[in-house]
């Protein structure tokens, strides 16, 4: 199938990577060439775009891009994907952005005649690579299952949630302050315990082993309990990013996200205090600080 | 063995059940005569013990009692348990209870020659019915050695914390705070996405089988999702207690929980809107009328 | 002296009146019309201008407009005040605004070789009609010298901030951010003492007596004290509006305001709940109810 | 008038001290002797009692004390006040404490024919020198008229909030809650306009000259401006007891006071931090702290 993948950052090219693996035609686009001609130089069928107007010409184009601004710039420049895109393509945005561009996308390709599908996906850029990524997708169900084999070569399971593609990227905004509410609390729990001289470890090993045997207490408790928040898995910026996008969605809808409001607020405190480039979970550093550890 | 259990609640009563089934003697009190009454006529080897001395001679009593007072009562009373349990007994304490009280039995024990363990539990009353709970001890490693073969018949899994008592109380106040904590972030996110119109289960599904695929995200995140309040699994004012016993373990040890306060405050305000009979994930309800939900 | 105003709604109309009264001649501008010739038919020396431009050759020209949206149009459009106001003349912006737009005025207004001064006021309409603003003004020394006279014939004190504009609207916006956390504050106060049966007029008497005998206690006491909630004094939504601004200016600079937060959530939760109407103290309503008051 | 103090502390030894010079017999006791020998060295008519009981003949007993457990001691011990105050006598008690403990002493003298006055003080030492505190005083109303020759010469005004003790409690606690409340509010106003290289003390100057211009705002507001926090007028963990007392009174009926739980938050934070000899104020320089200030 030939499709474009336009952003090849640390999910994107491992994205596009799969694709190709699965045998498609896969034309890239990335702001600095060297990421496209690098996976060109992989062989197999990858072919670089030199502009975005040039990869958006297939009948599927996906988007893995950083925040708003980017989906912006390639979306709505002139001679860009909204100008260029064919007649019934589709467009498939897996960056996790704001719900109000989702919508002002949506509304634009379907005046144009062309398809939004919002795909956002959960995983790490471990699981990008494995293809084992999770897709929560809204849109047109006909675009929806003409992404099906892409989607199989890039992820281990794809939730369909409907026709509205904002419902998509509610979702994934969803999930990524659940996360930042657990960091917080982990945060509050380990500095608890820590005080009555129980090992972090031995607290981690009784938490991902009963009630929260889940994956993402199992990678949050770990960095916590051995306070590895260098190198960042996930930048803090990118956590406040999210929790911010999160607070937005809600409050078009007047959805007071109080939990939210407190972890936004850590977040802040972190970037005053210097925490750019440490990982999200790094406010658990800061809780222990303010509870007199070390 | 010769076991003793004082308190045949929705706890103590199956605990009992499956010592008597694994083959021990096991002595049991209760305040209200007829629950032990129900467990002799079931046959194997149970026995009344008309008062809390009578059911304190055993070398191992074990108490699983509603909170601080009913343990204080049946610990400290006169001819209870501290004046009763022979030197070198062992006082296995499964209750939910304050980090306070744990350091007083652990001092008051330890002067009459006697072992205190704190062995509190996680897993509601079906996990007990099946034997199947999560023990979390500390105290005397031979004491605790002794108590193996009984946990045996209770329990999946014992976790180890050592030799201080009270880590055990505070690790299990933590985790209750913990799921306070998500059912509270839970109600927020699934107000957040019913204002999207997604459904509720759909939601639910995504949750479930991606990130937070954990049994408390089921049980809670079922709960919150079709709005089953009642009955309650565990009612409202009993979350509200445990939160309130991790704060003054945290306070004690000059740690703030601003997560644990929000929820406190939430719970505070479900008994003044009438939420007493409630499961203590109701406050999604609260968070989701505060939305505009309904 | 020639000046204009901007805008004629409920604070620029009396500040416009007062001007002409003075004995100032007044060009005088507003969205509709008819406010403009209401100014005029009262005599005097107050002059229409059909647009935003015919507006902007005065040497001085007052803007006092709703928000951040309003004041863009008027000065960024074209033939608007930066096109059109001379070299050496004085932008006075009295709207209470965000920082971000203070700031790009600023640098706007300097590149034309234009001043602009931020003179954001204290004082509900009945102030503004009796002169008897409070002003607090940042800019250019001798800008704000120039505007002396006129700032009489508003105001009863004007605070020089100093050179750096901004400064106004942070301190107009953190004004703002403390009365909205005096609202909820006092909110939860009488919540508690009426539950103790205390008689919320005789609380009040104490309050506005002793330690807090000041402006605002009475104001917003004395509505949450009666729970007068309508007609709206200043609109919930412009409440918010202003706390928003607060806490934008403060993320700015990577401040948390955790108060700021506490009261966002609940003007949202008032606006999901159908308040729009409402005076912002009536989140102490809310308060009541979640206290289980009537 | 015979009277008795009870408790020569900061407040207590002013307070007995104006009793003795408005012309009445004072009976003082407190706990270390030296205190009542001071003040019986200064002539007039004070007297030593080397014992509760022997301060408790009085018809009125003044009691000015530290906290619940002082008053406790002082009230309930054996041959204490409760077992001395004739029939008909009056406990004035004037300390700050929990409303539990008031409506324990409430019923506690009515059972034995006496009658208490709960009469807490708005006002800090100077005040008390100066025969200038603001008393809160509620009770039996006779009893209320004959203490009023001596408050009137320990204070400016008595405000008379009804029969029940217990309100005069909770006004008292509710007055610490909204100081706490605005120290909080003015550290993170203070460190945002900071952060905006506006000067503390212009920012005080336009607080206290306009809308906020009352006794606490100064008070309060130039000890934040200064960070002056050591000496302290009033401890941190004074401030900390009486926001808790504050909760726990509101808690009793249901009510949640949000922002209560984050200044309780702060002050716990700040005893992790080592604030305890700092005035309570000091918050806000943990609040600058997170604003990445110094």
């Amino acid at each position: 199938m030939n499709v474009s993948v336009i952003g090849l950052g640390l999910m994107g090219m491992p994205i596009a990577r799969n694709l190709v693996k699965a045998g498609n035609i896969v034309t890239v686009y990335n702001r600095t060439r060297n990421k496209s001609a690098e996976l060109v130089s992989e062989g197999g069928g990858a072919i670089i775009a030199e502009t975005v107007g040039q990869a958006s010409h297939n009948e599927i184009v996906m988007t893995m891009l950083a925040d708003d601004d980017a989906l912006e710039a390639v979306a709505f420049g002139e001679g860009a994907l909204l100008d260029t895109l064919p007649k019934g393509g589709i467009h498939v945005s897996m960056s996790t952005v704001s719900a109000a561009i989702s919508e002002r996308l949506t509304e634009a390709h379907r005046e144009r005649g062309q398809y939004f599908v919002a795909a956002p996906v959960f995983g790490r850029p471990p699981a990008a690579v494995a293809g084992q990524l999770v897709i929560v997708a809204a849109g047109d169900p006909g675009a929806i299952v003409r992404c099906e084999e892409l989607f199989k070569a890039i992820s281990v399971r794809v939730f369909d949630m409907g026709t509205q593609p904002v419902a998509a990227n509610v979702i994934k905004l969803t999930g990524n302050f659940m996360i930042a509410s657990l960091i917080e609390t982990m945060g509050e729990a380990f500095a608890l315990v820590r005080k009555y001289d129980i090992a972090p470890d031995k607290f981690l090993d009784v938490l991902t082993n009963s009630l929260f045997a889940s994956p993402v207490y199992k990678t949050y408790g770990g960095i916590i309990a051995h306070e590895q928040y260098e190198p960042a898995g996930f930048k803090l910026p990118l956590g406040l990013k999210d929790v911010r996008l999160a607070m937005a969605a809600a409050e078009a809808k007047n959805v007071a996200l109080p939990v939210g409001s407190l972890v936004r607020d850590r977040f802040v405190t972190a970037l005053a205090l210097g925490y750019e480039n440490k990982d999200w979970a790094s406010i658990a550093e800061i809780i222990a600080h303010n509870a007199g550890l070390e």
